[in-house]
């Protein structure tokens, strides 16, 4: 489809001008056609001319005579034209001429043009085989293409800060290269010059991008400073580079030999609704210091920003400890999660969550990365602004640790811009297309409704722009928090698909409920010794069987559930094999939307095998809830490892969980996500 | 490549929930499958279960075991599911029953769960065969492809002014059908329905966009008025629909019978940057009133706007008249082409082009085409601000007659936003790509140059956006005045590709004034009687050889041009056969850029084989004007016809020429423009 495509704006074959008795200077690029009208200055009297080259073999002549497609002479103006070219291996770069000699039918010549060429050899060079090498004029190094045959440049967002002794940077907008470490997070690139010591007068070779461009990247020379000793480098093309030097750069060096000059390269931004990702750096040979005559471009694209599922190794886990051990309890079951997952935990301490516990809503944790590197975990720091505002730029942004957040002052944040709301599935295949970092899972509204809540427009753009994950949008809007954690998660498992999807299931619930009666435990009660609003929070199943309004109330939740279930059925390739329903009952507050009645189990920790499960405080039958009773003999049998933690008061009567009150950082794909194929 | 794509908000495959001993009611619409986890509710002491359908024959039932890909029974869950499903082609839409009859050991029944079907058949339509007709149901409706052999419904942007009497309404915005014209200029939908009399109490069936498509198109309900005796309909979804109503509408007519409900849809927006030109509508049967449980979907793409190139034939000419007779010679000259053309001239008065007489550069006449209808002529109003500018929307729009402008307040207007700098290719084909409609050309600043000046960048999206004459960017910023006119122009030529490229060339005309010198007439004067700044401007043919400064101005104009050259040479796919040189001198003022020194021959207006030439005021020869004949003896073998029009005083010292002060509506292309291949 044709879009605003890439223009060269210098052609590959250029027209240039001679005339008799006159000796004309050119440049020409080794590769390039210089292309001349000889019919215009030929003499009246001229029978027949001879061509004379200076250096033959590497210089070739052809003539032509050319008319209108179909035509002979009669099609009014026929032209002789003359093409001249400098083979690419030429090892000669000294001045190189031609000279066109006029004869008449004496046999006399009666003129002479002569071209006297200026030759050099110009590549501007990335590495497109993503093998560390930046190579020399490789062919792909001006398109892009995904997948494991694929080539192209690629560019990480330098988005964290190696300069964290001296200047905390967290908008990583500095243009100086903050020692050796900032500069393992550039890609390298290279121009390669071969010609005269010195560019004729008014020649420029300049550098030099889009305007779009110059905010999305920075290019620092590396042969114009002692890097190591000496900081403080500036960009030369880039945002800071100053007023006029931001789009484009002249460069100094030619030699005679081939010189390399080498250049490194940042990215700024990832891609968004107006950047597809990829970027074009030109090369240009300028005659009268502003008309391109010849032109090299490179592109490079843009690293995406990507999520880990639940299915990646876990290597960090996080929680908040409140004032006044509040919620020591609930800590000390998480740590045995933990424990059990050999994993080491981060317990945030009240000055620096103040007062805000809900872990899992301020950030979600995702990484880059660049061929041959290893990959830089990335926080993406959600528009929420509630006690942990200050914790991921203040506490995870740092050497290796990138920070990106996407907020919009116009636009009101409501809580499906938590990130409890943001999920991502594990790999999937999909009526023959293969998602291998799998989808990105997000609540919203219906599109129907005008009213209803939605995650700001910015971050939805932003996840869409990545490409490698394509969302898919659920409905959660239903809920009242309206997080998608409060309906499903995906664990582990061994056979079939390597994961299960599951759904908080009222359903299930209730045909668990019906059969713990009918065997007999209808006075059993549930949530004994647990209370709500100060009240008993205590029920038999019998009168929970019997509430006719919370029946209701859930079921309309189960629908709205299946909703979402066949939306992923759809949208992630699965059959109803892969998905489990675990029991669960949801109760409509008055304008405020559904929420769990009990803690709510889907709303888990997965770390590897472990489970943090919320203890449900089921019925207690034969000395074990029949709540957990049920999950243990629905997910055991995966290999998967049940931890049941106490979070009734310090988080469920506030409506949320363990996985609202944790995050995780895991292990990045081995998938690499250049191989992609689209 | 993966971009925020079309998310269906409901599944094809819709889960439900029965229950032993109950009865359910769901609804089902012919085409989708209702799935039901049987196993879930299967009483223990089943060893066997039947179905029993009503309506034998239109209902399928199929009941599957589901376990995780690749395991058996130990994969920890297998299910049951029951899929429903209705034959498409069923006529009975009454309601439909299933039962599922679970048996024990002893052949008893020991439960029944049932499901009652309300069925419905639904189809939102439109004529994606392009041929007049909105097809029932066909499969192609929710796609959109290019071609001869593509499919796809069509809008028309309705920015014709069919109200011109009652009132004026030029930013077509209004969200009235404006009497049976303005009917015309929309394509038909239709929403085909049957089912029971009435949608059941929470259910609707809800038409609607998203909300980023509002803005770009209007909908009219027609069954709901009188419209030829009634004018006044409201848009029922689109940018006027009312607070409550702009993105989506709730339809109340379902019938026993098959009701067809017929709507009206108008476009409002061409295809721009953040804008593909595609846009759906979705029809939802809502339940609860907000969930979807069946939907479909029609797309339709936005006509673009279409310029017509040269070699289209003329249907009328525009030109200016001055106050005070100031360039009658003018106009006389110039209507005797417009009368060899056979063609009506439009004479703009003084007190409506208020002093400016650059017609050419005040708007582009170009077109818009749906298919099986007259296409309708539109008026891309330019940026720029002068004598003309009350011209387009003052005399142009009109019924069938549409007006489109770009604008950004937050940009300058500059020289290269006149319309003298936007032209058109005709039809041609590049390494195999055919352009069937030309490619639009502009002139810019090299993007090398920060400080160059370019076209306004709104103006640039919405010439890209449209899609089916991809622009190529020259570069006229060398110019004065900057405009691409000043040093090319197409003609339409016998033989070839149909056409000939005509450039301003000074080393043409220094090849022909030293050949006219050689030949003895060194002394003849040219631009005899003419002045300039009040002095003469006459020069000798070897006063004007020998002027160095003037020599080296024009080629290094020359050069400029060469380049352009070039660029077109490659990005139209041209020879130098197809390329004519005409002689051309070229001045350069300080700091102002390059300027014709005699009248600018390319500066022409073509009108089929008529062309109106500035005439040049060159060496008479023989008792003619050496440079015309030198240009007629280039183009009249082609066919053509010269008409030298006299424009010295009154457009040429003004730095203007013939082509720069008129303008031309040509026949649209037989090629239509959806045929088009990408």
């Amino acid at each position: 489809m044709a879009g605003r495509g890439f223009m060269q704006w210098a052609a590959n074959c250029r027209t240039v001008r001679l005339d008799v008795g006159v000796a004309t200077s050119e440049i020409i690029v080794l590769g390039q056609t210089l292309c001349t009208d000889l019919s215009s200055i030929t003499p009246e009297s001229t029978v027949t001319f001879h061509t004379v080259v200076g250096h033959e073999g590497d210089i070739t002549v052809s003539v032509k005579n050319e008319s209108p497609e179909g035509m002979g002479k009669d099609g009014g103006v026929t032209k002789m034209v003359a093409y001249i070219s400098v083979a690419t291996h030429s090892s000669k770069i000294d001045d190189k001429e031609v000279n066109f000699l006029f004869v008449d039918k004496s046999g006399d010549t009666i003129g002479v043009a002569t071209l006297r060429m200026t030759a050099f050899y110009m590549s501007l060079d990335v590495d497109c085989d993503r093998d560390g090498v930046v190579e020399k004029n490789n062919p792909n190094k001006g398109s892009w293409q995904w997948g494991p045959d694929g080539h192209g440049a690629i560019l990480l967002v330098n988005n964290d800060c190696d300069d964290y002794l001296l200047e905390m940077d967290p908008e990583h907008k500095n243009s100086k290269i903050d020692g050796p470490f900032d500069l393992e997070d550039m890609s390298r690139m290279a121009v390669r010059v071969r010609g005269p010591e010195t560019l004729p007068e008014d020649c420029r070779l300049r550098m030099w991008v889009r305007p779009d461009d110059k905010e999305r990247l920075g290019i620092f020379n590396l042969s114009d400073i002692e890097m190591l000793d000496e900081l403080g480098n500036k960009h030369i093309i880039g945002p800071k580079a100053g007023y006029l030097a931001q789009v484009s750069y002249d460069l100094m060096m030619v030699r005679r030999d081939e010189g390399e000059t080498l250049f490194a390269v940042e990215g700024l931004k990832y891609p968004d609704k107006d950047f597809n990702g990829t970027l074009r750096i030109h090369l240009s040979l300028l005659k009268n210091v502003t008309v391109p005559v010849f032109e090299d471009t490179v592109i490079f694209r843009m690293a995406p920003w990507i999520m880990t599922p639940n299915t990646l190794e876990p290597i960090e886990a996080f929680t908040c400890q409140m004032k006044k051990s509040e919620n020591l309890d609930f800590i000390n079951d998480f740590k045995k999660v933990v424990e059990a997952a050999g994993i080491k935990v981060n317990i945030v301490p009240p000055y620096e969550n103040r007062g805000d516990r809900w872990m899992q809503d301020e950030i979600e944790l995702g990484y880059s990365e660049l061929p041959g590197k290893k990959p830089m975990p990335v926080v993406l720091d959600s528009p929420r602004d509630r006690g942990l505002q200050k914790f991921p730029k203040g506490k995870l942004l740092g050497p290796d640790f990138g920070y990106v957040t996407r907020y919009d002052q116009n636009e009101f944040v409501n809580s499906l811009d938590s990130f409890g709301n943001l999920e991502v599935s594990p790999p999937v295949k999909v009526d023959g297309r293969t998602y291998p970092m799998g989808r990105i899972l997000l609540g919203s509204a219906f599109p129907t409704t005008k009213y209803g809540r939605r995650m700001m427009r910015v971050v939805r753009d932003f996840l869409y722009a990545q490409q490698v994950q394509p969302p898919v949008e659920l409905f959660s809007d239903w809920l009242g928090v309206g997080h998608i954690d409060e309906f499903m998660t995906f664990v582990p498992a061994a056979g079939g698909k390597g994961f299960r999807l599951l759904l908080a299931s009222p359903s299930a619930c209730y045909n668990l409920l019906r059969k713990l009666k009918n065997d007999g435990h209808g006075d059993v009660l549930c949530f004994e010794g647990k209370t709500r609003s100060g009240e008993s929070a205590e029920r038999s199943i019998s009168d929970l069987l019997d509430d006719s309004n919370l029946k209701a109330e859930s079921l309309q939740c189960q629908n709205d559930i299946d909703w979402n279930r066949d939306v992923m059925k759809r949208e992630l390739g699965l059959d109803e094999g892969d998905i489990i329903d675990l029991p669960q009952l949801f109760q409509l507050e008055d304008g405020k939307g559904a929420g769990a009645y009990f803690p709510d189990m889907v709303n888990m920790i997965v770390l590897g095998k472990q489970l943090g499960i919320p203890k449900p405080f089921g019925p207690m039958i034969d000395g074990a809830c029949a709540f957990e009773t049920n999950v243990r003999s629905l997910l055991e049998p995966l290999g998967l490892t049940c931890h049941f933690v106490n979070d009734w008061d310090s988080y469920h009567l506030l409506l949320g969980e363990v996985h609202c009150g944790s995050n995780t950082r895991r292990k990045p794909f081995d998938f690499k996500w250049w191989n992609m194929k689209f």
